[in-house]
């Protein structure tokens, strides 16, 4: 924990000082074996079926942007954390907190948007609740999102069951999300066409399943804190190392360039459309197939490995052909991104 | 809706305000039949068992208050929300909204507040997120929780199912959060020694269920609109009337003397730790015994009656003799009270 106790904008990162505060505060006052997992949907012991059940409050700034809007993301963000414990999405509920004074046709659109991003995967809203605080003590809207989904696979999935030898997929191209709304904020006067991956992964995740099987070990959104933060509690979780392939990351040209311009490395923003999939190498190469068969996973590639050669280490081969060390961020560069 | 198409402070009351809100944009966005029931916990289609699901965003101000804080309230909601639906808590979620400088040793209070609640009635929190906003865009902290229970009764429960005859029981003395929360702000300099009911009324529930069983036929916590707006929905749901005693209906004498004091209706301000049950005549006087053997039920009574007299109406007759309507208010006298 920082010594400065107070909050800081980089406790809401997905990086390291998120994880302190995680680790200090909610784990210490709440701990039980099912959190202290920390994994992004909790298995509930539920009678009679095995059900994931995960929540994500969403502060986006702005509200709308190119590719989606507050309500897409508070959709696609909770079907995709219960994507990642192999569940198929039974019933979203939707708690709004709304400034006074936000504009009620706003605030349609945005429910619309919700409305579609559930129907497209199948998904309820069966439950919401409102509350409205004073001008000036919300930023327009924010919506809690939380998700009740039924594990469809026999197998445990986790970090702590990949092996030497697996190969690490990535579903398409990254940083997609943060650099749309970067853009959007207008900040830089950038004239980028950037669109947000932001879409419900379910089916695409049922799709790698089908294809995988038990081969399918480990499934993670990389949203904030991006793949380096995947990747470097994956390696840490697992003890295991990882090989990454720069050359094999698929990128989009204006998200390649939005970095080359601004600094930023793509490989820690965050994305709202993509899954990070450890696959046993037998089944790599359908997985693949079946990925890019399906219209979000078109630009699914195999990005890394895993190794015993240099545990709890994300090592990526640059395409320059040097070597570099992956760590998890610090905090965050670009607050209130989701 | 208001013609004025923005959101005002009344959206977020319980009362007419709010409903239309529902109706008119969510309702309208999300519709399907467990939604559209407008129950306060949905219940779940889950494959082996029957699941309730409930979610609430907590604004209350201040953070602290005599009797709990922001994570007793959070934890209770929720809970008694599950409770409405006759389920038995199984696991928490909890998504935090901290405004940048929020004091960590605060956050650790409140947390620690949460987990003893949670303890309290045996329900752990499972899941959560945490997202930071800057300075100013919060109001210290918002926290969602939403719950996931096991409905243990076979019999259904609701306003559909109450009959004329039923006795309406309330399971102690109203008004006490309104008035703490109210008394806390300090805004009238009162010296009023209020405590906030705040607290999780799982076993209290149990122990009126073992005792009616199916003669339990609705249950409902009157939190925002209070006691009035909880009997004027069950009127117009059940399309029967209700015969209210305001003699019969406890409350403290704090309470009661801040009422004359500003002018409030105690009937409208909203409880954390009251439920309000239908019970057929033939199991109300066990229930009402089990509920005074309880701690959290020791001033239970019972306050009125259902009746076919006069359709949907809830009359109240006053101590004095007379006799007025109890209309559901329009939008919430004190807002962020829970």
């Amino acid at each position: 924990m920082s010594t400065d106790e107070r909050i800081l904008i980089g406790h809401g990162s997905g990086g390291k000082l998120y994880r302190d505060l995680v680790g200090d505060v909610f784990v210490a006052a709440f701990s039980n074996p099912v959190l202290d997992r920390l994994d992004d949907a909790a298995e509930l012991a539920s009678p009679g079926a095995r059900l994931a059940f995960t929540t994500d409050a969403h502060v986006v700034q702005p509200l709308e942007f190119p590719g989606g809007d507050i309500g897409t993301l508070a959709v696609a963000g909770t079907v995709n954390d219960l994507a990642t414990a192999a569940a198929r999405p039974l019933a979203l509920a939707a708690a709004f907190i709304i400034e006074e004074g936000f504009p009620l046709p706003a605030l349609r659109r945005l429910c619309a948007s919700m409305g579609r991003t559930a129907s497209s995967v199948g998904v309820p809203i069966v439950t919401g609740d409102t509350k409205v605080v004073q001008r000036g003590l919300a930023d327009g809207v924010y919506i809690t999102t939380t998700g009740v989904g039924e594990i469809v696979v026999a197998h445990r999935l986790g970090a702590d069951t990949v092996r030497p030898g697996d190969l690490v997929l990535l579903t398409g191209s990254i940083g997609d999300h943060a650099a749309a709304v970067l853009a959007a904020r207008g900040e830089f006067h950038l004239a980028l066409d950037i669109e947000s991956d932001c879409a419900p992964l379910w089916h695409l995740v049922a799709v790698a399943l089908a294809a995988a099987g038990e081969d399918l070990r480990f499934l993670r959104d990389p949203t904030r804190g991006g793949l380096t933060t995947v990747l470097a509690e994956l390696a840490e979780s697992s003890g295991l190392g990882i090989e990454v392939e720069e050359a094999a990351i698929p990128i989009s040209a204006p998200v390649q360039a939005l970095c080359d311009l601004l600094g930023y490395d793509p490989l820690v923003l965050a994305n709202e459309g993509k899954m990070v999939m450890v696959v046993g190498p037998e089944s790599a190469a359908a997985v693949l197939a079946a990925l890019r068969a399906h219209p979000l996973g078109r630009r699914a590639a195999i990005v890394g490995e895993l190794t015993e050669a240099h545990p709890r280490r994300v090592a990526l081969r640059t395409a320059f052909g040097t070597r570099r060390v992956l760590d998890m961020p610090i905090g965050e560069l670009l607050p209130r991104i989701c």
